[in-house]
């Protein structure tokens, strides 16, 4: 399967890229607005993975264009020009993955944000071509932690989307990074509740100097 | 140290009250509205760990006015009345816990519902001699699975609160529970945070065929 991480070279982006690389041979888009800093990160995360994994460093554009599964690995406030520049280029069965989270730092720690739709999801559910399934998944994976190819995963992820197809595509996809599991948190209005995991994580691992915590349902 | 268990003839009073009778020698007041269901909701519990905890039934007032710590383990519904009952009852050192969770269900599956304070945990603050620290905690464990002793537990509990000291104790009372560890979630102004969590866990067991889910942070 194709899987292009738009925003492949923050954090998250290069968890995804690294574990999937590792753990699967799905072929790996790693975007970027600016494509020699796609192919810089794509050449990288390849060496880190002895060069076993198939990953390739594109534009933005290019790799939402070719990809089954799109993941919009980047902070919410660039996702409005982001989903402007791919909205055109996405093929009609593709998936748009939102992982992203609006938070703010209060008096009591991270809180949600939410932007004026009532979740990120809404808002890349507004943006995004009406055919191409939205669903929501990594919100709450610690991306140090994804990133670190040395430490064992024991996390779930919440997947949701209206489109039950796509949303058990994704959990496939998700389940194929050792350690990680999924549960299904039902449509895209369940979308601010997921998202809110993400501000309380964060908080929690300032509370406890813990930093990068997850979770796991059970 | 004595702990009161107000509503503890509901699921979540039962599962704390044997937990904390098998696992620890705290003295534990099974508080209701009626003496009579109280009593026989003590001898109950007392039963099934064969005696060998100390377990009594009485008056929710009455078991207020005797406790270190005290747990609402009522619906959010009830509170207002609960705390008018027993508000001048506390004992000046008495730390109150809140549990509760307001919750609707919609479309999507159950969804927080605050009271117009923002929280069941503000609601309770604002009810509350200000002598007494107000303690959010417990809200995500599943009662079902508290209340079967055959159940290893191993979930976390978030516990929020603006008083160290208190949060600390609560936490101590906790975690005297086998299988059960706990996180400080910070100030009373997390409380909605935490509290979203109930509704959350009880869609994801809905969408998941998977009922009883806790949660553990990692």
């Amino acid at each position: 399967m194709q899987i292009a991480l738009l925003g492949g070279t923050g954090d998250l982006g290069a968890g995804l890229a690294l574990r999937w690389g590792r753990d699967t041979d799905h072929d790996l888009l790693v975007g970027s607005r600016d494509p020699d800093q796609a192919r810089e990160a794509a050449s990288d995360y390849a060496a880190r993975l002895d060069g076993t994994a198939s990953i390739s460093g594109v534009q933005n554009g290019d790799a939402a264009a070719q990809a089954d599964i799109v993941v919009l690995a980047v902070s919410p406030y660039h996702l409005g020009d982001l989903l402007s520049t791919i909205g055109d280029r996405l093929s009609e069965t593709a998936i748009v993955v939102t992982p992203a989270v609006g938070m703010e730092r209060g008096e009591d720690g991270m809180s949600y944000a939410p932007p004026p739709q009532g979740s990120v999801a809404a808002l890349v559910r507004e943006r995004t071509p009406d055919p191409n399934p939205v669903v929501g998944a990594f919100h709450t994976l610690p991306a140090g932690r994804l990133a670190d190819l040395d430490t064992t995963l024991d996390f779930d992820t919440l997947v949701f989307g209206d489109r039950a197809d796509a949303v058990a595509q994704v959990r496939e996809v998700a389940e194929s990074i050792d350690g990680l599991g999924t549960l299904t948190a039902g449509g895209l209005g369940n979308a601010a509740a997921v998202e809110s995991l993400t501000p309380l994580l964060l908080t929690l691992g300032a509370e406890n100097d813990a930093h990068g915590l997850g979770l796991k349902i059970q």
